[in-house]
Formats: structure tokens, C-alpha cells, sequence
């Protein structure tokens, strides 16, 4: 198995962009990776993507390597609803990994602003169960906030200390100039924003995000050919949990998030230990902060509780969310993985242009559905 | 780079199906697949879809190997419209050459029968530009048409000769069980039939489908262990070629469809003159007759030409789609590429239950768009 490099990063702004379409941020992200890579122009073209079916568009790779002028390359989409930026990584991961491709881009894209926020909610919908789940009326949110709910009560978790988590992502992500949401708030701020759906609160939730990410992938014959810094992918893996809620053995873990991370280190002979920094996904706070528990990073029912008693910012290790994760950065559901990778390889290289976590090892975790389906990515510079 | 094979095959029958659901129907391609493997378990389940979203569910691969008791493995969904489950072969080839998985499942499956057919035309035409085609009002028909008027002009072809492809593919579905419309018709029926999008007429059209099919893919250290008859991917390719058709170099040659032959022989060590038997992606007649042009089994212009003087059946080489092609097979968009796969496999072990071609290579071609994303795969007994 050839191993795997990241050789170049492309990001555009995470905002809302009506006046820009998904193709124009999606060859941004595109051709500033390639830039980044030294010019290294991919044979495969993987893009991931959720909601572009709610503007009738499919067949994405398609659409997007042609306007960028790769016609004749190869592609096609890669979805694992939120999650499916990390998925499409692991794709471009096995085919540069076999052999069949020298080079890959990753592109993770989605645009939301020209659909309403009813619209918009009810597309991320589509990760939970359309049979089972929906007839009954809950949203995204609201599964979620059962998730929160049961694990605020088994570990005695005060609101105060949920709050740690999104206080702590907008001071990171003030500093980043990429991210969608640049502002500084207080726990206060926290408690007293609007309900959402008891007890997830407005600022508990990231925004909705239109925004492109993309790396490009290469073998090691190539990759300092290119680059000066190329960045190992020293472990990759995915994992599936149920679609539906009902039927999960825990609701205060995420399975896949254990699996996928324990399959990830297994690659990578390496533990949460050696973890420099990470990024997770809190498309809520309550997904943060399990996840900072079940990768490994802090003891069952204590992420939230070590959060608000400072651990886990720079100078800690592992650092997370120097982004400002999901809350700050914004989520562009089918692009926020990829957006996950380019950050840390840039940490790892030293030069993300937001707050600085250096080090040499990093991991992502990205999320689709309500912990569903999940990949987990182990960077080493 | 490891050989890939496949080891085993499931298909459910292709029809409409108002009774079952998305994920009963690939649950059953699955359990069958796995059973003609000798019951070797998957570590990925992949999935290939286009239009589930018309129906509000994405996040396919967690919703089916959960539903198969799978929950715990790895997966996600590729999408490549028409097009999906060639891909999504070509992924499972990668995460098995890689080394990175060592069984993977590819469940291909589209449910379409609870939607009206104008939501159906609609979510097909999902795969054009819906910036730059759509709001012309073309539907998917629409564009094939243009396709098929330009080349029966250029070639000189005609009406009774197009209508060859749709006799003869019926004559084949006739005797597969698997088929949607078993029923034999005359070149009379198909000129008399309704006009969908001049020249097309409806017996050129497939019809809506539903249906899975699942294979099971392993490595060759575990293929003859729990298989007598794996089958080798000797060879696979993807193109893509422009979204949109008003940019293309030629309209009577698919470059997609060229290019990824062309990619699947020089991995496979393989000509078109060695291939025995071959599924082509008969949307419309005309999408089978370019791409027997384009694949190589034909010259420029002769597809129609030489199926109408009776090439191309039972004796000769190669067979084109004993199964009856899409369209007496049918067309369950995102499982096509994947039944597909299975029926030349079954043609190469001996066991197709239809038309029995026999023979050591076999091809598959599987469609995504107006020719806008083509996966071409060899096998070899």
C-alpha cells in the first residue's frame, strides 16, 4: 500500500455568497489547491457534497471538473450526508493508496444560501431516517437535543459548562480569517440566546454555510517532487452507527466516532495521546463535546466540565477547534471534512492564518447524520 | 496492487414495486450477494443512488447496513447519476486493491415507483446543467434526442435501423427473469410507438425502474477461499466528460465513454476484440448504438447499421446485453451499473438464468448523463 500525502490545501470564505454559484466557490477551493500543491493537476476529481439535489443538480464531478477545465479526468460524488467531506478524503485516499491514480483532488462544496432556513433544515433532515424518523415531525435539532438532554442529566453537566464549548470556538475562530461567524461571545450570551430545541440554544448551533474546500492527494514518489511540506495521512476510517436514534445501544456516545477513530489510530500505530490538534464537529455543542470524549480525548461525561476549566486551547494538547469549528467557521455541510483537512494540515505546516496549534500530529473527525456515519483522519507532518 | 474479484452477486427483480421500500429492496440484493459469496461479510457496505433524495433520505450506506445488520461497519454513497453504480464499483475496487478493506459490498438501488413521472423526468434531468440546460426547458429525453437526430443525419441512418437496438433487446429480456418489460416487439412497434423527444419514440426509451443488485468484491487471498468461481476486475475506467452539451466536441461519439475503455483495456492488457460479452447503457437506443461505436466493437457510424443485419446476438462476438439492456431489463437508475456487473459475472460463470452467452472477458459500461461521467469495467473468468 503506497502511503498517502496531502500536497496542497484551497479554501474559499465560509459565508453566505448570493451572488456566487456552487461551480465558482468549488473551482476557488480547486484551483488554489492545485496552486498550493505546486501545480500538481489531479487525474481524479472526487467531490462531496449533501443538498446540491435541493437546487436539481447532480452529477457534480462532472460539472465541477469540466468548468475547471479537466474534462476527460475521472470523478463522481461521494456523500455520507455532514460527514461527506471525510468520506470522499478516504476515497481519494485508496485510490492514490492502490495505484489507480497518481494524483486526486478532493472537492467538498454546498450552497444553501438561495434556499430558506425551512428549506435548508429540513434537507439535513435527510440524514435521519425518512421512514422512522420524520412522520413524526422532529428536526435535525431536535434529535440532537435528545442526545443533549440524556447526557446533560447522566453526568450532572450544568449549563454553564455546555456553554464552555461554543464560548471557546468563537474566541478561536475570531482569529480565522476564513471563518463564517467572527465574533467574540460569553456564557451569558450563551444561556440567554433563543431556544432552539430544549436544550440546544441558537448559540449551540453552527450556521447554515455556503463554502468549498478542497486538497489534493498524492504518493510519496510525487509528493516532494511538488511540495516542500507534504503532509503524511498517516491513518484513515470510517464507521457506520444506525440512521435512527431509537435503536442506538447509547445515546451519550457516538459508536462510529469510537470506531472510526480506534480504526484510524490503528493505521496510524498511534494514540490519542499523540494527538498535537484536532478538529471536531460540533454542528452543536453537544456533539463536540461527545466526540472530544468517545476519540479519546477526555474521560466519559468530563468534556464539557474540562472545557469550561480552560484545557484544550493553545499551549494544551491536543488543541481543538483552533478553527473555531462548525460554530465559528460556519458549516458547508458537504465541504466542512474537507475544510477540517486543509486546516490541519495547515497547522501542521505552521501556516494557518488564524490562531496557531502547530505541532506534529493532527486528527479530524467529521460527522454525517447524528453521529451515523463518521471518518476519522490522522495528519503527520 | 492487489487483484480484485468478485465473489459474489444478488440482484432483485427490476419492476415497480409500490409495496417495498428503498431499503427492503437492497436489502435483499445484499443478503443474496452475500450468500452467493459462500457468506463472506463486508467490511464496507457502498452505496450507489441518484434520486433518494427526491424522497428525503440521504445518508443511504448507514440506512441499509444498519438495516442488514451490518451497523459498525464502514460506508457512504457514491453518485455519478445514471452512472452510480459503476462508480461505486470502481471505489470497492480501490479499497480492496489498496489492502484497505478486505471485503467490500456495492449495493446498488433506486426506489422511484411511489413519484410521478414528471418527478422522475425531473430528477433525471438532475444530470444536466440545471444553471445552463435547464431553465431552457430540455428535458433528459430532450437532450438525448439531439444526440440521436445529429447522428442519424451525419451517418445516414435509418429510422428502421435505430429501431434494430430495441427488437433485439427485448428478443434477449424476453428470457430474463430479472426483466422489467419481458415482451418481444417488432421494428413496426417501435415506428408506431408515441414520440417522447423527436426522433425518440417510446420503444427506445427504457422505463422507470425500480431495483438493487449487490457484489461482493475481495481480494484474491480470500477469493478462492470462499468461492469456486471469483471472477477477476481485470480492468476498470472512469471519464467525464462536459455536464451540459452545447460544449462538446463531437455529438455523435461519447468521449467519456472512449477514454474510460480505454483506461479499463490498458489496465486489463485487453482489446475490444478479446471481450466476449458486454452490457451496454441503452437509456435511449442511441445511447446503446454510440457507445458500441465508442467501446470499439463497431466502426463510426455502423452500430444501428450492423444490429439491423443481425450482429451482435447468441454466436457472435461480442454479445451485446443478454440481459435485454436497459431497456428490457429496465433501468433502476442508481443500481444499473451494478446489475450490470452481476449479469456479465453470471454470463462468465455459466449461470445467468436468461440468454447464455458464455465466454472468458466480459464488459460492463455504465452511463451517467448525456455521457457526462462513464465507468467502463472488464472482468475475466
Amino acid at each position: 500500500m503506497s502511503k498517502v500525502y496531502v500536497v496542497g490545501v484551497g479554501m474559499s470564505n465560509v459565508g453566505r455568497f448570493y451572488e456566487r454559484s456552487l461551480r465558482d466557490l468549488a473551482a476557488e477551493a480547486l484551483f488554489k489547491a492545485i496552486g498550493d500543491s505546486g501545480n500538481l493537476i489531479p487525474e481524479y476529481v472526487l467531490v462531496s457534497n449533501m443538498l446540491s439535489s435541493q437546487a436539481e443538480q447532480e452529477n457534480l464531478a462532472s460539472l465541477i471538473a469540466d468548468y475547471c477545465g479537466l474534462r476527460g479526468s475521472s470523478g463522481f460524488k461521494v456523500e455520507a450526508a455532514c460527514g461527506s467531506g471525510g468520506a470522499a478524503v478516504l476515497v481519494g485516499y485508496s485510490l492514490i493508496a492502490s495505484g489507480l491514480a497518481k494524483a486526486v483532488a478532493v472537492v467538498g462544496v454546498e450552497k444553501l444560501s438561495e434556499r430558506t432556513t425551512p428549506e435548508v433544515a429540513r434537507g439535513l433532515a435527510y440524514a435521519a431516517d425518512a421512514d422512522f424518523e420524520l412522520p413524526y415531525g422532529i428536526s435535525f435539532s431536535g434529535l440532537n437535543a435528545l442526545v443533549m438532554r440524556y447526557y446533560m442529566m447522566k453526568y450532572n453537566v450544568k449549563r454553564e459548562e455546555m456553554s464552555a464549548w461554543p464560548v471557546l470556538m468563537h474566541e478561536n475562530g475570531y482569529y480565522n480569517p476564513y471563518a463564517h461567524l467572527r465574533m467574540r461571545i460569553t456564557v451569558d450570551d450563551v444561556i440567554k440566546s433563543p431556544v432552539i430545541a430544549d436544550p440546544i440554544r441558537l448559540l449551540d448551533s453552527c450556521p447554515i454555510s455556503d463554502g468549498a474546500a478542497a486538497v489534493i492527494l498524492t504518493s510519496e514518489e510525487l509528493a516532494r517532487k511538488y511540495n516542500d511540506t507534504p503532509v503524511l495521512i498517516a491513518g484513515i476510517g470510517n464507521a457506520l452507527d444506525s440512521t435512527d436514534i431509537s435503536s442506538r445501544y447509547e445515546l451519550d456516545t457516538f459508536l462510529a466516532s469510537k470506531l472510526s477513530a480506534e480504526r484510524a489510530f490503528k493505521l496510524a500505530k498511534l494514540s490519542p495521546k499523540d494527538v498535537d490538534v484536532a478538529e471536531l464537529h460540533d454542528a452543536y455543542s453537544i456533539n463536540g463535546v461527545v466526540t472530544l470524549e468517545d476519540v479519546g480525548f477526555a474521560p466519559k461525561g468530563m468534556g464539557a466540565k474540562l472545557i469550561a476549566q480552560g484545557r484544550f486551547r493553545i499551549g494544551d494538547k491536543p488543541v481543538i477547534n483552533p478553527s473555531g469549528g462548525l460554530k465559528s467557521r460556519g458549516h458547508p455541510v458537504g465541504a466542512t471534512g474537507v475544510y477540517q483537512v486543509c486546516e490541519v494540515v495547515m497547522q501542521l505546516r505552521g501556516d494557518f492564518p488564524g490562531v496557531k496549534a502547530g505541532g506534529e500530529v493532527g486528527l479530524t473527525q467529521n460527522i454525517g447524520g447524528v453521529g451515523s456515519n463518521i471518518t476519522t483522519i490522522i495528519l503527520r507532518r
